[in-house]
């Protein structure tokens, strides 16, 4: 065992540490107290090792970046703003104390960049790593999934696939000196969220935690409409070609990465005017619209 | 694989449906959007199976159950009412969907006696079943565990050690045809929160989960001050007798149970004229006084 229990409670104490005022009571007591808004968003999301993340490929920092990043996106995708966070892990006793201290870090780090607090949580003992966070949000007008209205135009805070483009080159062990396959790499460790996109205006809104085709789906289903994506539009994002000349590179689609992949919690919103790349148009049916299936995997199939 | 995801999702959205009108969005989107007050009790806890729960001595209703309690009792341990849950859970596939179902039903049960509503949650895939639940309270005075002052008496909600019998009858695998031993058994499977009692007076209070005095030597340490206990007081509760007879028929240590045992999340607080069990007094110095170390466990001699 590389830690006793004492020393990691200790080390996350100080780790997690803060004087916010809204912070009443922190860690250490049987709960958390903390100042809280007349409508609060909440998520929970939980990552097992083997299953959402990897020793092998993932630092321990990108491994907490990433679960923190998985609930603040979720946060985000109802127009919330993430204020506080909760961590509860299983360890199977094998880990250095220093591994457990650089996952606090990574959970610290992406809360910080969301302007939130870990405020408590859970340590236990298990047969592997597994993390599940909650996260408790501010929200003034919900963004729920199923507003979208036919007329909308549809957008998506940044080009996805990255993520799924990371995966790819790990799991081929492809190797590839470029700024696009760093920019893969990275983005599967550890997502960047866009908190700069402002979606406020949108009517319906979903983060792409699975896939654009799954969550657009599940949108179109909540709101009683169709999205009708241009594949041309994606085409005019900045970042498509980078994108694209990977995939060419290592004999990928990248189709399959944006329209497929996960994970880098890209969020997908319909509206009017708003910023972001704009991608196609609500209309009336269901389900997803205008996917080429000459290029589409077969596992696209049951989305049309 | 006993069950599909989304036959798991569709099923827990009836189970946790809910029409009070605080929780603006409930479980289906995002995020869960629900009313909250000025000042929140957030807390967390993990339980893995083959650690805190084991499926051969407990039914899925009572895991449930328990986890939420275990959570609601953290709540209350701060002065707070519980008003949200949210469950994350690892299931390795093999389940039936019945038992995920009745999980979800004891949940719901043990949400419902505190007065509590489970809003949201994410399922996904592991090597052992995981439940992580996280609780989100509303209180106006916390009560943490660093209040307590020379003078004040010390108080429990009621007499704890139940669940750590349940546990010897089970490990030892002894049956006994009495209330007593029906009492602990069912108290491990799932504790009875002491839901009645009244400890808003109280200047310090903890939970019970590890045991009277682990709980007690924290709470100690963080007032500043010695928990004196007596433990003729201890012998006045009217279930003392019950589970005396019990420990005596079996040939345990009932001050094992009720001293080491943990579990029950009976409340454990500190004031003057408290209602619940009377043990003892606040004094000045540090740690657990008064415990008769003839009768005390080998275990117990770090916390004198």
């Amino acid at each position: 065992m590389g830690f006793s229990e004492d020393s990691v409670i200790s080390a996350l104490q100080q780790i997690f540490a803060s004087t916010d005022p809204r912070i009443h009571v922190g860690i250490g007591d049987d709960a958390a107290v903390v100042a809280t808004s007349p409508r609060s968003v909440v998520t929970s999301d939980m990552a097992v090792e083997g299953v959402h993340f990897n020793r092998e490929w993932s630092s321990a920092f990108d491994i907490g970046r990433k679960i923190s990043a998985a609930n603040v996106a979720d946060i985000l995708a109802m127009g919330g703003r993430c204020e506080y966070l909760v961590a509860a892990v299983s360890l199977t006793g094998k880990e250095e104390l220093s591994w457990i201290e650089s996952l606090a870090r990574g959970m610290q780090h992406e809360a910080t960049l969301a302007g939130a607090y870990i405020v408590g949580g859970d340590i236990t003992r298990g047969e592997q790593i597994v993390i599940a966070m909650t996260a408790i949000g501010a929200v003034l007008n919900p963004i729920a999934r199923s507003g979208a209205q036919v007329g909308d135009s549809i957008y998506l805070s940044s080009l996805p696939g990255w993520s799924a483009a990371g995966l790819e080159l790990l799991t081929k062990e492809i190797s590839v000196n470029s700024i696009a396959a760093d920019m893969a790499l990275s983005q599967f460790s550890a997502p960047t969220l866009d908190y700069a996109i402002d979606f406020g205006a949108a009517t319906a809104m979903v983060d792409l935690s699975d896939s654009l085709l799954v969550q657009g789906e599940q949108l179109a289903t909540a709101s009683g409409v169709a999205l009708a994506l241009e594949q041309s539009l994606f085409q005019q994002s900045p970042e498509f070609g980078e994108l694209n000349n990977l995939a060419i590179e290592i004999n990928a689609d990248v189709w399959q990465w944006i329209l497929g992949g996960g994970e880098d919690h890209v969020l997908l919103a319909t509206g009017r005017n708003l910023p972001g790349l704009h991608i196609g148009e609500v209309v009336s049916g269901s389900g997803i619209q205008g996917i080429d299936m000459k290029k589409a995997p077969v596992s696209w199939s049951h989305f049309q």
